[in-house]
């Protein structure tokens, strides 16, 4: 798990931009001495900072993409941004993973456009890792697709599966449905339909499961459409902001109050942390070559560091090459309808 | 709002049965004095009960529907249950609304089959008016219509608008689309359409919302399908459990976390309650005729008295009339397809 790596880093992702990539990049590059960054960015910026680290590579672009920009129209148009030089380098093979906190939709346009699927997936995933106080869970596809077919959903579960064996160690990964009711009958005609798919191609399908068994302990992964996967995660993130705010209230309240968070606040400082995305850092595009990675819009130093070991963990393990292994023959048998 | 109101109910509903609904329902009757209450279950249960309470009829039942049963199936075979004659009362203007806290589906279902909806409604919606430490929301639908097409949820925005108005006088209720994005291009093809069609034909329409923006105080209605409102809806309820159950760990860590615990206690049960459905104890099923009130199936005694309280005041409100009226005029202009 030492072995030499090679990440490109976009250097103007997330909200902060530089000033946040920057320190993480150099955070990653002195905790993993195997690992080697090319920082893909403008030349006042990646130069200096290639200079001044040791195993960081400059490659200067020119061009910028915004978060508010059409993902699809933006990645064509814009050949020599850093988000897609990034990924024109796992392209080339010149990297094994790409990292970037910028816009999701256009890093999952670039993954799918510029690096391209592996031969028999029909459509890239993006499989975010939830933290949770029990254990982290996956929510697969949490926003590449907002619409989907059953068959879809079935190469989320083996992708997904395989993310979780690999990544965190799951040996026998609890796949479930993502759906309104536990009955098989239950849910919509895509989840009716993904479930019967899944019950009669996926072994050890543990059937469906419900909003709130996400974070209950009970699952590894959760299969679903990235519509639903993307209010799910979104719906989580805001109910955990809202209640920490609510209880940070109830603290302030008095002198007697605060004096109560004083007490608790070492316990209170890990339960954060357990809820915290900063500790993975980055969710894998499932299903293109290459470990193609996606930060959080409002990454920290520490979630850009987080972001940039985990990619190059993902990198080493060779994740595309196992999905690419073990989705062919799916394909080969007629399941999966190519994508266009 | 003091006017005599008949209100069935069915003595069966929830995990708990008769041993929660009859206490919950004895402090709603005490409560409000112009209440009447028709009680729905086996004569040994509700005739001692109404024999002991005044303005209170026993509807002797023979039949039970119970929480697996599919529910189309169960409301056409079970003629003779609590949730089947309970409906039953309504569609024959004998009670101006019907409350259990049994099956969810198996109450949409009677609703829609036994009551009938109201003309020109396309599907009618489970309305859910979500606890928040910010002021409640309304999701909508929950999950009445698993698969939805862009005019129900027109309708679900008018309907749950009106509920939001009338109900729990917002004057101006910001009613949004929940997606997958703020931008009008963003979702899936149902929410694109659905977008479109709100920002047409529904003045006033706030535009998309996010899985974070529940919560967050800045709309009052959320407008999804049913699969989607389902799954946030339960997210969120799983959610809070989970932080509510990490935090009470922190709490009982040791005797200083234990005594910061009791310094707080009364923020937290403030906080708990703001988070409890139980203050509003019933979700309306809109677009059928009469006050149709779904009780969550975990409900105690308190839920019970709350909800039986809230379906007296949304018959008193009329608020299926003010949809019959300003549902009608959609129909005419041709929005609406008719359902099956």
């Amino acid at each position: 798990m030492n072995d030499t790596v090679t990440i490109a880093v976009d250097a103007l992702g997330g909200d902060a931009g530089a000033s946040v990539v920057l320190p993480g990049v150099a955070a990653a590059l002195a905790q993993d001495s195997h690992l080697q960054v090319i920082l893909c960015g403008p030349a006042d910026i990646v130069e200096p900072f290639a200079r001044e680290h040791e195993r960081c590579q400059a490659q200067v672009t020119t061009e910028e993409i915004a978060m508010g920009e059409h993902p699809a129209t933006a990645v064509r148009k814009k050949r020599d941004s850093s988000l897609v030089v990034g990924c024109r380098l796992v392209k080339e093979d010149r990297a094994q993973g790409f990292f970037s906190a910028g816009s999701t939709g256009a890093v999952l346009a670039a993954g799918t456009m510029v690096v391209g699927r592996i031969k028999g997936v029909a459509r890239p995933a993006l499989c975010t890792v939830l933290p949770s106080p029990a254990k982290p869970v996956i929510l697969c596809d949490c926003g590449a697709n907002a619409d989907c077919k059953p068959e879809y959903l079935l190469q989320f579960a083996q992708m997904a599966s395989i993310y979780a064996k690999t990544v965190l160690g799951r040996e026998n990964p609890r796949v479930a449905l993502l759906n309104i009711g536990s009955e098989e009958a239950k849910g919509s005609r895509l989840a009716q339909e993904a479930h019967a798919l899944l019950k009669d191609k996926f072994p050890g399908f543990a059937g469906n499961a419900e909003g709130n068994d996400v974070l209950a302990g009970s699952f590894d992964v959760f299969v679903t459409d990235g519509f639903t996967g993307n209010v799910c995660l979104k719906t989580i993130e805001g109910t955990a902001r809202t209640l920490m705010g609510a209880l940070s209230g109830v603290f302030r309240a008095n002198p007697l109050t605060m004096l109560a968070a004083a007490l608790v606040k070492g316990g209170l400082v890990d339960l954060k942390r357990s809820l915290s995305s900063d500790e993975t850092g980055a969710a894998p595009l499932l299903g293109v070559r290459g470990a193609i990675m996606v930060g959080h819009g409002s990454s920290n130093e520490q979630a850009v560091k987080n972001g940039v070991l985990t990619s190059a963990r993902v990198a080493r393990l060779g994740v595309s090459k196992i999905i690419a292994q073990t989705i062919l023959p799916e394909t080969a048998s007629g399941t999966i309808i190519e994508g266009k």
